[in-house]
């Protein structure tokens, strides 16, 4: 067996293979204020494929792209209680606009009169909005979505997973009746299922979160929930269903058809750059990153083998005319996305240098392949070195089959390891402790839950918590694995990211 | 002559008649947070067109994007001391990370160790992280971009043209030498002028600032000024070579092919939401905003006329057929952009709102075109109640032909008016005072100048720049207008945004 491109294995230590993935796929570091990272390259190329997919569907589903301020004023904040609960302990605040210069050090100046918090979340901004925007029912539903950075303030961040600022989109909406309001809810976590879990290959319970793990002012929280190769579970994106709440706090009211004041239900729905995170969990090895087809910035590298000067000009060609080819041939619906390396290096190196970073696949053309038009091809699910000969004609009538190939290799390894991490057949309170309990003893198990808020506390003390209550249910009953009485109810318990 | 749509013209109060446009325009609006401002969809929709097409250019010229921190640690702005001294007086700080109720009342918690500044631009953050992934010339030249926003403080703020956060791309490079970073500065000029002259027709004077003008912490500062329809100018967007002031300060070396320890060259470059406030002010007319075609969100509005219920189907088939015909079409490289206004209102409401967004082409079609297989068609660049009743088929053939025309009619109508308001006979000071002095005295004059520092100033006390030194320079010489010596350099004075 050869030595892994990387200095750990996810089997030593999970958390030091996840830094280590990050920072040899050159994707994203931390930076020099705290919890803040820098978005390398490669890491926001691949979020940017995350935003083109999602972007498409937010739009097809009829919503319009707008933005709304960094800044929420205190007072704002304030209007909808549990809402402050929630984000008080994570805030930026703004103080003051200007810095003057005091014995050679810049001190902050000019107090502003109401402190200004940094957007953990729009609901509040938006709200003020739609209550001056909706009069009547002919508004409704207003559909609105944006692209930003928000802040929530981070003890022990971790790239991408967990920081202090991070990009999303944030999807709000105000509606006549609850019903639209919850088909928008449910819409959206579907887009973000497809997304997710058809095009990024993160194998998703969907489902809806219990009292004590919903979005602070929710009436329902829906979730997609995958698991990660440590057994942890990641909560991957969240839909809101949030009743009149931020409505009556922020008065969104409209004329019904009827001629009667109403108050809107409103929405609101978003997902972040830890889906990046959650990219590398699901699908990354022991040499790095593994990218599935429709995600990776470059679905083919292309490799040209130089070792005498008389040879570039005519490998280079060859290189190029073939990234061309490919060009023509279509995989999901997009052109394939191939690019030559010509960086002044070996090619072993620059090799090493796209298996760390995901490529799905990878083409070596040397002198002697011009000839015979053949190609060496490297896959990124087989073992680094294995690779076989094609010629480059058939390779490109067979480069969507590769990619396919590697599209569902990446699922079904996904689906498989989450399977082997799943149990259903914990039978009480007593053996999930002991299955819990202990530093490596993760995965998702299967139970019954009465769903009684007052006994979701009981799983803190192990450190797990209901990851949601998934829309499949067995349809079966048996004791709730807190109190033992009979229970309708499957949950998923994990411990979380 | 008919009515205006907007209740001021440009004649009576300019920038009341601006605030107008972006009212009746529906494309944003000031929020609850002192200068800063929600960008509503169709202002957005703008943006992003504008977006688009320069990171097609951002990333053709060899650029990658990414993403640093919104937060700047205030030890980090304090090391270069031109750039803190330009910017210290509109810096939004963070000084804490909590909020707690205290009597009710939310309060910031938790001071911060190190107070933060909310980037008003990112050339402090960056080079800090130029200085730790440079160590040779093999990593030269590096050229990042990001899109982001940034706050600088605005106690006068105008919708777009001044808030105190705006959206904005910055680019960010470091080469090996002087040269190449000279190179970049004026090819990402270049870039801003094609997408700012050849797609949003706003005619441009590409030149150099003068040593007063250039930003803060540059050596040379290239812009491209704009000519406003009162007269003033507007900053369309900048590219700065920093030399090696950024350099020394975050200490970005490199070890040169000679092994020689050596500083990089660096650039920055940005345009920002800003170019919307200029699109406005240079095409806008007295019914509302005029939409060059490449940037329209639609380019083509189809209204179905149904005043009988039964003629809707036959009537909405049509419209939706026409707009799949022109979707087959194309325009500048893509394929014609037409919408379908299917909303419950009256048709005439409909097009006056279309007309105040500023769509190039509507297009009706009712019961009685079905059989003649006609359309009515309203150009925004004639007044608002001709139309014409072109055969659908021929539409659909001249629709390029339709848009070119308003692409070149707006931009020869925008440089007719900035020829009419630019002189080149004002013969000295005096003149040049009597000319600005007054309210209504704006205008593009161009005059020679002896570029001596020192004098200025002397545009100050009636409220004029010089905007430019413009890269065409007639060759000849004269009188300074200041000085009344022998200069050959032209500059562009003017009062501006």
């Amino acid at each position: 067996m050869a030595k892994n491109a990387l200095p750990v294995t996810r089997a030593e230590n999970f958390a030091t293979w996840y830094q280590e993935v990050v920072r040899a796929a050159d994707m994203a570091e931390h930076s020099g204020v705290r919890g803040c990272m820098v978005i390398k390259p490669w890491g926001y190329k691949i979020w940017e494929r995350i935003q083109r997919l999602l972007d498409k569907r937010i739009q097809e589903t009829g919503h319009d792209n707008c933005y709304f301020p960094l800044f929420i004023p205190l007072s704002l904040i304030q209007k909808e209680a549990s809402h402050v609960e929630g984000f008080a302990k994570e805030m930026a605040v703004v103080t003051h606009h200007r810095l003057v210069m005091e014995d050679g050090q810049l001190k902050p100046a000019a107090p502003l009169e109401e402190p200004l918090v940094v957007r953990p979340t729009s609901e509040t901004m938006i709200g003020e909005a739609f209550a001056r925007w909706i009069e009547s029912y002919r508004d409704l539903p207003m559909k609105l979505n944006q692209w930003a950075n928000v802040v929530r303030w981070e003890m022990r961040p971790r790239l991408f997973l967990r920081t202090s600022e991070f990009l999303w989109q944030e999807g709000h909406t105000a509606h006549a009746t609850a019903d639209d309001a919850l088909d928008e809810t449910r819409t959206m976590l579907e887009v973000y299922r497809e997304v997710a879990e058809d095009m990024m290959r993160i194998p998703l319970i969907p489902g809806q979160k219990s009292a004590g793990e919903r979005f602070p002012g929710a009436v329902e929280t829906h979730t997609i929930e995958a698991m990660m190769q440590d057994g942890r579970a990641l909560q991957a994106g969240t839909s809101h269903y949030l009743g009149q709440n931020f409505a009556k706090a922020a008065n969104i009211a409209f004329q019904d058809e009827n001629g009667q004041q109403q108050l809107v239900h409103t929405t609101s729905w978003g997902v972040s750059t830890r889906l990046v995170g959650g990219l590398i969990m699901t699908h990354g090895d022991d040499d790095g990153l593994r990218l599935p087809p429709i995600i990776a910035p470059h679905q083919v590298v292309i490799l040209p083998i130089i070792r005498d000067e008389s040879a570039r000009g005519p490998v280079m060609e060859a290189c190029h005319a073939l990234a061309k080819r490919l060009a023509a041939q279509h995989y999901a619906g997009e052109p394939v996305r191939a690019f030559v390396d010509a960086r002044d290096d070996s090619a072993a190196n620059k090799r090493w240098g796209w298996i760390k970073k995901g490529v799905p696949l990878i083409c070596e053309i040397g002198p002697r392949d011009l000839e015979k038009g053949a190609l060496a091809l490297y896959k990124r699910t087989l073992p680094a070195n294995e690779k076989s000969f094609p010629e480059q004609e058939v390779f490109v009538s067979h480069v969507a089959h590769h990619l396919e190939e590697t599209d569902t290799a990446l699922f079904e390894q996904a689906k498989a390891y989450r399977a082997e991490q799943t149990r259903d057949d914990v039978p009480d309170f007593d053996a999930l402790k002991a299955h819990f309990d202990g530093e490596h003893k993760t995965g998702f198990v299967r139970a019954k839950w009465s769903g009684k808020p007052e006994t979701e506390d009981a799983f803190g003390a192990f450190g797990v918590t209901i990851r949601c209550i998934p829309y499949e249910q067995t349809g079966t009953t048996g004791p709730c694995i807190v109190t033992g009485e009979e229970a309708a109810t499957d949950v998923i318990l994990a411990k979380a990211y």
